[in-house]
């Protein structure tokens, strides 16, 4: 999209916005390591927020693995992050903007009765030129707070 | 789609499958009384979940309403569904399904810091026939639970 049409209060967050692929690692402590595809999208929905996508697919066997709904709203200063996941975790969570940058970290985990036991969530992502990084740490399964995963992704 | 291709986890739910359109109204003792246009989705993306969306506008002038995004979980017995809204709020519900009839109350309300203050949500989703009903009743902003919205869609 022309992110001249944005409105004034998401200009901050216009590195983010569009389709964007590649792939990812990830590790914990309770499971085995493994590598990933991405399709990641940033939308503006014409609301004063954007709407956040991610999918992701096992490499090399093309499962369907990760997904994630969610919003994200900037604030006069900083932004808020809500999403959702097919795991039954909703992430609430506060963050700030830096140039590309962004950081967050969760405010509130919620949890459907049947969900694993996320408990704390950060997020980093970053535009560098044409390219989309992010890391994701997290506390979970009674595990502290560590590396989950990343992924470095360009424009679809 | 062709609703054969579902995993049979979901089968209970193939009633909400599909995208829906048409026309609601709202009340709420802290709002005056609304009108609005609606398009929700309630679509399988190769997890066995349902991801819906909900987006609605204003009657008569269109402008952007309501927004949800999230998923519908099958259990063995019953449902979760997790949702967030742009507006900071995240809804986490559990419910039951009879027949054509899908009733949710949330079991968790996480907010961003910045959002409205709702407290508790019950929905009903019925289909009969061609048509999908809901009916979203909330307590926010200091109001006891209470109506806020209903619905009737058709197929897009």
């Amino acid at each position: 999209m022309d992110v001249t049409q944005l409105p004034s209060v998401l200009a901050p967050l216009h590195f983010l916005v569009g389709t964007w692929v590649g792939e990812g690692r990830g590790e914990y402590p309770t499971v085995d390591d493994f590598r990933y595809a991405e399709e990641t999208t940033f939308a503006y929905p014409d609301k004063p927020v954007l709407a956040y996508s991610q999918r992701t697919w096992l490499i090399p066997d093309g499962r369907a693995a990760h997904a994630e709904l969610g919003y994200v709203r900037p604030l006069e200063e900083g932004v808020e992050l809500l999403l959702v996941q097919p795991s039954g975790v909703a992430e609430v969570s506060v963050g700030t903007v830096a140039g590309t940058r962004l950081e967050l970290a969760t405010v509130a985990v919620a949890r459907t009765p049947t969900a694993k036991s996320v408990t704390e969530v950060r997020r980093v992502y970053e535009r560098s030129g044409d390219t989309l990084w992010y890391q994701l740490d997290m506390a979970a399964v009674d595990q502290p707070l560590g590396f989950h995963c990343e992924a470095e992704l360009r424009r679809a």
